[in-house]
């Protein structure tokens, strides 16, 4: 049973011929894409490779200033879409709307409705008009709890409002994980978002590989290594007997093997950093798998669902992962972000169609 | 029953009526100390700061350079007392025998008798005489195997003699702790080492600091703050309830906490490198109590004895986590690399003294 649409890998661009609806702005703090968006909510065409939140504010003084850096960048990446098309609505997600952003826009709390909180937006002006912005989401925790932590999210809550099932799958929990500098795993029942958890997992391989001792005896290989990638996840999940429930030392204890083995020359230099990606990616899976895998749905209905929902070459390396582990993934909409973007702004009326 | 003799925390200086017997040096990846011992082994007069390793070598080229620049550097910490003592025997430990050092020696493999290894040791000339390097110890693990890593140390086997247990303690397994950048928890069965293992604790740390999203909530505090670093540790322990095998789940799913944590103000800025740290020696405890603390000794003789080797102020954090994790670690000589280094010196003649 499959919770999403597959769609083909290959961004849907039609002709000019089918006018332009919306400009749908996917704003993070390191990357920053913009689709423009046709009629039925069609990829007409895709910009991507604009400055983050981060690069745009780095010069920044003051909110007039912090206005002006933004309205600069969108004119960067979309000043002849809002030439041609004036008055065109604009939508946006991701950190654009944080205190680093543009303007900060609140979180709306979980358990949350996906099609209802994607659905409050919060506007900038600009020459163009109205830059409209979709909310984060917040898991606000038990405060003072050591188990159930707050935590909070920006630019997914859209992804997955894109990736909701496209008939209703019921109330089922399914799980949506988010690859990532900051991996999301989400826990939602039909379009509620239930639960969801940070694991800093590509932040941590970024440090360790560009300024830990572990980047000392590593060289960046052509292309990724499986094999090496696989070594990493059997070694994280402490066995090679595919399982739903692996187990595992933590980080800590088998990080430092990716310098020993080196050392004692049991993995070649090229083979450090997939090592290292799965040494991470695999604890990541240990950690979340346990806390969610096996929550009373074992036998009855089977394991809890999981799906995937990237963009990027990240969605190959977590399936091969979750497939290690003994968890078949589903794999989302290849344009979720786009898509919930078109989907909040027809939810908001920001833009109209007759049969979503 | 305590495995160590503790002694006072004020190093034994004594007057130099007592003359020098041995110039003993600690010279590892990051710092270099040395120590003047008496007839007894007694630390004379204790010279740190030095540079380590990596700063020594930072503008060497060739073998020649690297001689020059390790030359200058002992001259630099003991010119005086090579010059009051001529001929005075020199002996070293630390990564000042690795490959990155002045002359790379062999590692001793494991299980080693360290009353043995520390005792083969590999001499550098120096204008004033041998300088005599202590091997490091290697864990070689099954290749292929995803459980049996190899492991290695280099310095830390010296600390490990001068901690040894002053009468004969049997055979019964006991675990040394060794906090540091990288540091290693070693299990021995009397003065044999038959395992260890690295948890780079210390240099995440560093790396999280200075380098994360963590980094950019966090404000450096005026001095620890031990609510914090307690609260961190009962989050990787997953409970507050101290007791020997603490579960919890690793730092990828906990780390993050300690930005959302501050953003929802449930946490000072002040506290986040305190909450940080326990978050991580939280998680490097789980590891290694799950591996070696219960291997069927619980019930009989107790659980495994546990000792804390370090002379700084991570021994007072180690100390406070283990305790807080329901193990009572003990602490092990105050000045156990100077003790180690003459026990080894001793043990090849390099030096002579009657009674140990």
């Amino acid at each position: 049973m499959t919770y999403f649409s597959t769609t083909t890998l290959e961004p849907q661009v039609e002709s000019r011929a089918n006018p332009p609806q919306l400009i749908a702005l996917d704003w993070g703090t390191s990357s920053f894409r913009a689709y423009l968006l046709g009629s039925e909510g069609q990829v007409l065409e895709t910009r991507s490779g604009g400055r983050g939140v981060l690069a745009v504010t780095t010069d920044v003084l003051n909110q007039k200033d912090r206005t002006v850096a933004f309205v600069r960048e969108l004119e960067t990446m979309c000043g002849d879409w809002l030439q041609d098309n004036p008055g065109l609505p604009m939508i946006a997600c991701g950190m654009v709307g944080s205190n680093q952003g543009w303007t900060e826009v609140d979180y709306r709390t979980i358990p949350s409705n996906l099609l209802e909180s994607s659905a409050s937006l919060t506007s900038v002006s600009t020459p163009y008009g109205p830059l409209w912005i979709i909310p984060g989401l917040l898991k606000e925790g038990q405060p003072g709890s050591i188990v159930d932590l707050p935590d909070v999210m920006r630019g997914e809550e859209t992804q997955l409002l894109g990736a909701l099932p496209q008939a209703d799958a019921g109330d089922d929990p399914y799980i949506v994980v988010l690859p990532g500098t900051h991996t999301k795993w989400v826990r939602l029942s039909g379009s509620v978002v239930t639960d969801f958890g940070t694991s800093m997992t590509g932040e941590l391989y970024d440090l360790l590989v560009r300024h830990s001792i572990l980047g000392r005896l590593a060289e960046t290989p052509e292309q990724p290594n499986e094999a090496a990638f696989l070594r990493g996840l059997d070694v994280a999940f402490g066995t090679q007997e595919p399982r739903a429930s692996p187990g595992g030392e933590g980080i800590l204890a088998t990080l430092f093997s990716a310098r020993t083995l080196v050392m004692t020359g049991n993995l070649d230099a090229l083979e450090v950093h997939d090592y290292i990606s799965g040494l991470l990616i695999g604890a990541e899976i240990v950690n979340f798998s346990r806390r969610w895998m096996n929550d009373g749905n074992e036998g009855v209905q089977g394991p809890t669902p999981v799906s995937i929902c990237a963009n990027t070459a990240l969605t190959r390396r977590y399936g091969v992962a979750l497939n290690h582990a003994g968890i078949t993934p589903s794999f989302a909409h290849r344009n979720a972000a786009a898509r919930g973007l078109w989907l909040a702004a027809l939810a908001t009326g920001l833009t109209t169609k007759e049969n979503i």
